[in-house]
């Protein structure tokens, strides 16, 4: 007999009898709220196409770095499991190094989020192992060939109103364009701005890709005018088209305020492939300025998720890619980086900029301090490693008791996996629930308004972080 | 139906049932002790002249930054909650902004706070909206008429055994000698030397002030032995009238052991407006570590507030003020940084140096460790934005396992807002009883033994930390 | 009537009764496990000598730097308590100067650790005092002279499998030996290399250790491949006696890779006592990465244990010498730091380094991502000031949502006090237990997953990490 998969209908709320009551009744109450996603990574052209999936593993694993570098570090070879630019391997082979590897997921996010996956989506009721894995991916794959499995359908059944992307500023955001003047699908998809690699001049391809966007625009690559405008003009091409962030994936928070001479030179320097560390420095760290003040005038909010070190493996980089598992957080520290943008724009009423981290000591000594005065500061909630029910609840007991329930971004899942997104925001309502509940068990909130309050978090809350 | 705003009798106590009753028992048995408020900053004159306070706003949300930041943050212009300077804003208007933004404060110290003060002074029963918002007001204001309500009387009411306030070293401490001889008022209230400004070059007017200083003990300004025997005037000034304690406000715990010719050399710069930031920190760092040795002499413990970036908005500043709800945490470190000082006098049964923080990775790091070998080292409770319930259990749950429960300071309200002390006080009394029933739930002290440390955290403990 | 002392069955399992219940079972099923202690100190001539432990001062408190510091923090001597290097000090003194201050321990935990070998080994059932100090200590004296209270008896009743002490490279192993051709001694007792006296060019001695060293093998004090031939040899000659990790204490986990010929530069300045402190930082560094470079090619286990300022008062260093109680963490980063070392080594099969650390904040940020990465690293459990039930938790939370429950190397007592190894491994199961009920009353890992994971994570976990 297999050990059975099954889902805790009380999963995640508060074990003690009197809590869990009332958390169950908060949860209840928004389980079925729409699902707003401000944040992804969800390729747009998914939904354009409607194709069916292709296999349980490309589905769950391959793509999914979270959990293929929890198979890498076991001992699993990347390439066996298909990850990242890797090619050629067999899905079902891959499926069972993921099956018989199961238990190495236990207590892990990932491994919550597929449980709940594959319970609700795809009925399995039995453990991965070496044992039930060919029939997994047999029931698996047998879904995906129905209808009800493609993404439009999916889209429908997971009660998405809003799903952002992240792209390219000189994507033509003609999927999004399509996607938008289809009336067959009535999903809100939009694009987000992410400029990073034309911003830090230490990024490869850096000179090639400001001349792209220099050109688009009709300036000389070497311009910083042009440069400014080409940017500008290319983050009205995708408010457009519905944009309402713009996000900013930075290895600090570093942020300088230079005059326009002073960076026109170390952009000419960028451009000419002359800049030393230390002006590359200064050059991204007064752009990210600049990006704050372009977004209090055009109105786009301002993600920054600082404090990863990325392809920390070089040789795994070159194996196989970015985004295979070994991205690395760092220390992180907003207070002094971020003045010199607050001093020139955070009493600006335009801007809303959201503050993410992978540093956890950030939220009660900065983060909060932070959106707890600068109306144009919000609380990025976990992020990455950090969005798990742990992690979470201890987030909020971080950052409540110095800035409250309403200087939040509201739930943000950050993915990849479509498939992932409501487990993904399940998890994260049924942790509000179960914080709320306590507040109210210890007599530090009333009922009544943890009620507003656990509603407001996944509606008013995000729609004014994110001006949706 | 306007909400009922009510107060949980067991609220902050664990829920599970056995946990609660444990609590609930030590809790009951310190609940009424008097309260030791070794560090705050009421001001003496308004027990001096014991006047009725003015109104609701004032009383309540004006002077208390805590209030106006988070109302700030929403978009509330602090000229309009007459917060800092600002002045000329309607009392009743001010409070009308709070009351409709209630909700802005669930979750927050604050919002726990103004509900104990609320219904436990004024009899508030429902909860500030729009809609009871005049309502609220006139009950409270009707009772700041009551002779009851004058801040004698409730300093008698809230059982105040000891009151320290914050003074500037040239303060004559006439209201304390004016309080200390009127044999109307019983209660004892000290000053607290705090002698920043006079030892920051960096500070605004710093060469004015030690001219003062220096003046004030018939030396020239410019002659460093002068200087610091003025210092040590000045406190014998503070002892005399009182003081048990000098308070350090430093940006960091830096210390540095200099020769009187180098100290004399940096002060001479200093005076003369000539020091550079590297030499300004040298003189701070060494100044530090002299009011140590000072301390070590003359007895007066010595806390230390670090790790605050104050100010952090300029243009908050000059509109309103300090103390405006921008002064945000940094990393904090103190165990190279505190190093000189220790070496030089940690072992000195005559120091007290107690540390507090904003930045909770020190508690388990470095202070308790600290605080575990150094008899002159005692731990700061959570300060500012950590005087929250989650916090402070956090903060027992890092120092205790390494420092156990005898070498903090007592609990210290170290509040401008004369109305929240007993909230405050019973705020940690409740959460000391939760956590000290944790111990005893999970079996690891029994419950006499919590019984005596309950008593001695709110006697022993601060008495012995302030040699009171 | 003295207070009893007791010890609660259910100890730090959870209080709520549904998951108490859960984790009594997990807990029960694991208990009576061997015990697996792959890092420590206890110093194996004791165990060949086998002779009566002398007194309870010696086995409890002078030998023991979590508690003399505690006390010593109160204001008692170091030199009244016997600690350290001082002599002479009366045991039964010592005893009554620890009996008079039991309550400085509660909380803590020495205290939870004194109270379960005080109950369960000596059958002590009254809490320490002036009133129980000569009773308790007779108690204790008398079964000293027991047989059943040697070390060999006291090893076997303790059901330990494999102990692992630490050792000098140059120690020639003899008591290793002797015990291992003990026929009467059923005991695996291993060496650990632990080079960090040959590898800092600032430690106390160097140039004339490595003078030993490099004799030992045959080739010039100043040849760096002659230093690096020995310290190989050196390794040899433990894992011919059955070690299998060398620990590094450093004081940050920096790495930095050199070519032979730069290392070999520094290395004969700092043989010649030339090096500066940057020169030596560098070196230092290389050494570090150079050991892994051993360890991949060797098998010998890698342990770090960074980031702690040893001997932070002189004047106690001086009086006393290391190990009393002021050695004090400080802020440790290990992503960039170790990054040198993992390319180099990262993903070579034969590696193993285990990261330990005293700075809590590098848990969720850079340990767990770290092991959930690279096959080579796992996690060092709580250590030192870490080491005690709130910390442990903290732990478990902090990282297993990233890396799961088998990216760990199960739990190390690294004590010095061989009768405190029953009751830390005990509280380790107890806690573990803890944690996994709740993920279980949580519904996040199925109870069977649970009880597999709590074995496992006694057996198999360190098994793997330790290659044992």
């Amino acid at each position: 007999m297999p050990a059975p998969l099954e889902l805790d209908a009380d999963r995640l709320l508060p074990v003690e009898p009197a809590l869990r009551s009332v958390a169950r009744d908060l949860y209840s109450s928004i389980a079925d709220l729409p699902i707003i996603s401000p944040h992804g990574h969800v390729d747009p052209a998914m939904l354009r196409d409607d194709l069916p999936f292709s296999d349980p593993a490309e589905l769950f694993i391959t793509k999914d770095h979270y959990v293929t570098r929890l198979l890498h570090a076991a001992g699993v070879d990347l390439a066996s499991l298909g990850a990242g630019s890797a090619a050629g391997a067999d899905p079902r082979s891959v499926w069972r190094l993921f099956a018989e590897n199961w238990q190495l997921l236990a207590g892990t996010a990932s491994g919550y989020w597929l449980t709940h996956e594959l319970v609700t989506l795809f009925g399995i009721d039995v453990e991965p192992s070496a044992e039930t894995a060919d029939a997994t991916y047999d029931a698996i794959a047998a879904r995906l060939s129905d209808p009800a499995y493609r993404p439009r359908a999916l889209f429908e059944r997971f009660g998405i109103e809003v799903l952002a992307t992240t792209d390219d500023p000189m994507d033509d955001l003609a999927v999004h364009a399509a996607l938008a003047a289809d009336d067959t699908f009535r999903g809100r998809v939009l694009p987000t701005f992410r400029p990073d690699a034309y911003l830090d001049p230490t990024a490869a391809g850096f000179a090639d890709r400001v001349e792209r966007l220099t050109a688009s625009n009709g300036t000389a690559t070497d311009d910083f005018r042009g440069y400014l405008a080409a940017l500008e003009a290319r983050r009205a091409h995708f408010i457009a088209h519905g944009a309402v962030s713009a996000d900013h994936g930075v290895i600090e928070p570093y942020t300088v305020d230079l005059t326009d001479d002073e960076a026109s030179a170390l952009y000419r320097r960028a451009v000419a492939g002359e800049l030393d560390a230390a002006g590359a420095r200064e050059f991204r760290g007064n752009m990210l300025l600049r990006m704050a003040g372009m977004s209090a005038r055009d109105g786009l909010v301002m993600t920054i998720h600082p404090g990863v070190y990325r392809n920390h493996s070089s040789a795994t980089f070159e194996g196989f890619g970015p985004d295979t598992g070994h991205d690395i957080p760092l220390t992180t520290s907003y207070t002094q980086n971020l003045r010199p943008l607050l001093e020139k724009h955070g009493l600006e009423r335009g801007l809303h900029v959201v503050l993410f981290t992978v540093d956890e000591t950030v939220y009660s000594r900065e983060i909060a301090p932070l959106a707890g005065f600068y109306p144009s500061v919000f609380i990025g909630v976990p992020w990455w490693f950090l969005d798990a029910p742990d992690a979470v609840l201890r987030f909020r007991a971080s950052v409540t008791e110095t800035a409250g329930f309403y200087r939040g971004s509201g739930f943000i899942d950050d993915t990849r996996a479509f498939l992932s997104i409501p487990a993904r925001h399940d998890m994260a309502r049924r942790l509000d629930s179960a914080f709320l509940a306590r507040l109210v068990g210890e007599g530090r909130i009333p009922l009544a308004q943890a009620e507003r309050i656990a509603v407001d978090l996944v509606t008013t809350v995000p729609r004014k972080a994110f001006k949706l």
